[in-house]
């Protein structure tokens, strides 16, 4: 591309938003900002986890497990100690993992914000994007099943996503605010990307930060293109329980399911050949659409996704200035 | 022994207090409290480090590492990462070492004494023995050198105790207090052993904590032997700076200069065979001497120097009841 976008935000949670991440900064460099879910942030053993920031973090350095958290080849020594000394387990920590979590908690105690936190320790790995904390105050999902509220780890990790989620609240929301870093990013952005991520407690949590949805309402009006990749392809989740969550919380479990819920944010939409039937329904949200094959699976995946992406946004003249 | 000492309260700092206190278990199992120095404590990467209370803690569970700290065979993949995040690394900590002090400071920052907190590992480990804490209140070691204070670990582990040591100071002991598990454990010794530790910064800093001094004194009035083992033979300290500290500080750096600091608290003073002269000097102060060898490299030398120690103390009927 001769003439870029300017800066890109993406909206991201875990995985999937760390894979397109990926693809979106070997085209972007430092012109890409990810602005991360935090509302499944946790502490463990007195320790700051951030599942989502580390997980985009580890991608963007090359050094993410082969199971797209977590570092590769990582030891677990101190987890296999806290185990002798009975702590719960559950929750697996590598070693080296885990030093990231001990200068995280230590900078905050120290009174560093989150954002700084995070943005020290993007720095350590040379990073080349940027990624935001969606808020520096704590947000956490609790998601309801037949057997009550549950911490969202406790139901992601401990349970496997097992039990149905009959609801989901984001714990802190009201009083979370964006951060200046977040705003101004959006504000300056050429074109935003909300990630294949689970739309409901990954992106959604972003998105409910008060402020953060009108300032994405802001930038579209004024011009920025925002692109939608569905994380469901087929009916099915790429990754996680996001296909039986749409369907227990009363949304339809397809593509188009995920554009509703994006209707009126995103001005286009990103769906797999799959889904090609889907595309004038999506149309008639009003966006545009762009169909691909999404699922990201290698580097060369990723680069091609994000490529697509940039390269939609500017054929279709979503890009403005 | 048929009839032994009851409960025997060792007083203690690292690597020679953890090596006595092993032999000391394995004659006496559960009768054996170890109360640690803490004013060499340090928090580290923002987890508190309790460098006496571990190192005797992991000499007693017979996994302390081969230079009598840290765990052995312990890997070090968390300390490379935390460089990499731009933490100093010059006070090394292992992986497994780590799990103890990331459960000591999550137990401590959800309320439980410091006291408490490591009663928990030592449990956890299958201790026979109990090791107290001087205090739960917050004593660090400062020495003064030709560039002004320093905290102990800086001086002790970055500057490898090559500084000459012109004073020392314990901020924080004016307010500490001895627990109430501490006291106890005075008030009910058959044998009270001061252990060949530091007697400057090691059994310093426990000798100070206001109150503990005369509980011993007031256990020693109604009967308690209190036998002082010297950490320094021929002159020279068995490990660390004790005899260079000594003698910057004005004391004769020999079993003497050591004994005189214990004069009037301990009853009988332990001295080996390359010190057998100093030994009338010492009983002159009122104490009765044994002369034995006070190396203890190994397992059967600890579980020997232990043995003769109390051996000592009830052939002298320096035990009462």
């Amino acid at each position: 591309m001769t003439a870029g976008p300017g800066r890109v935000v993406e909206l991201a949670g875990g995985v999937g938003g760390a894979r397109l991440a990926h693809g979106l900064q070997v085209a972007l460099g430092s012109d890409l900002t990810v602005v991360v879910n935090t509302a499944d942030d946790v502490e463990r053993h007195g320790l700051l986890v951030c599942p989502d920031h580390d997980t985009v973090l580890y991608t963007l350095a090359g050094m993410e497990g082969p199971f797209g958290w977590g570092i590769a080849g990582d030891t677990s020594a101190v987890m296999a100690q806290l185990g002798v000394y009975g702590e719960e387990t559950w929750f697996g920590l590598g070693d080296r993992d885990l030093a990231a979590h001990i200068v995280r908690t230590a900078r905050l105690r120290a009174g560093a914000r989150l954002t700084d936190a995070n943005l020290g320790l993007q720095r350590s790995l040379g990073l080349a994007a940027t990624i935001l904390a969606m808020s520096d105050d704590p947000v956490r999902t609790q998601v309801r099943t037949s057997s009550g509220w549950l911490e969202f780890q406790d139901y992601f990790v401990r349970l496997r996503q097992e039990p149905e989620v009959l609801d989901v609240r984001f714990e802190g929301i009201a009083a979370a605010r964006p951060t200046a870093e977040v705003l101004d990013a959006i504000e300056t952005a050429g074109l935003i990307v909300i990630a294949p991520s689970n739309p409901i407690v990954s992106v959604g949590p972003i998105l409910a930060v008060p402020g953060l949805r009108a300032a994405i309402g802001q930038a579209r009006a004024t011009g920025t293109a925002v692109v939608a990749i569905s994380g469901i392809v087929g009916g099915r989740a790429l990754k996680g329980p996001a296909d039986r969550m749409l369907a227990s919380l009363g949304h339809e479990s397809s593509a188009l399911g995920v554009a509703r819920l994006y209707a009126g944010l995103a001005t286009a939409f990103v769906l797999d050949p799959v889904d090609r039937a889907l595309g004038p329904a999506i149309e008639a949200l009003g966006m545009r659409t762009l169909v691909t094959d999404t699922i990201m699976d290698d580097d060369p995946a990723r680069a091609r996704v994000a490529a697509e992406v940039l390269d939609f946004a500017a054929r279709s003249a979503l890009i403005v200035g």
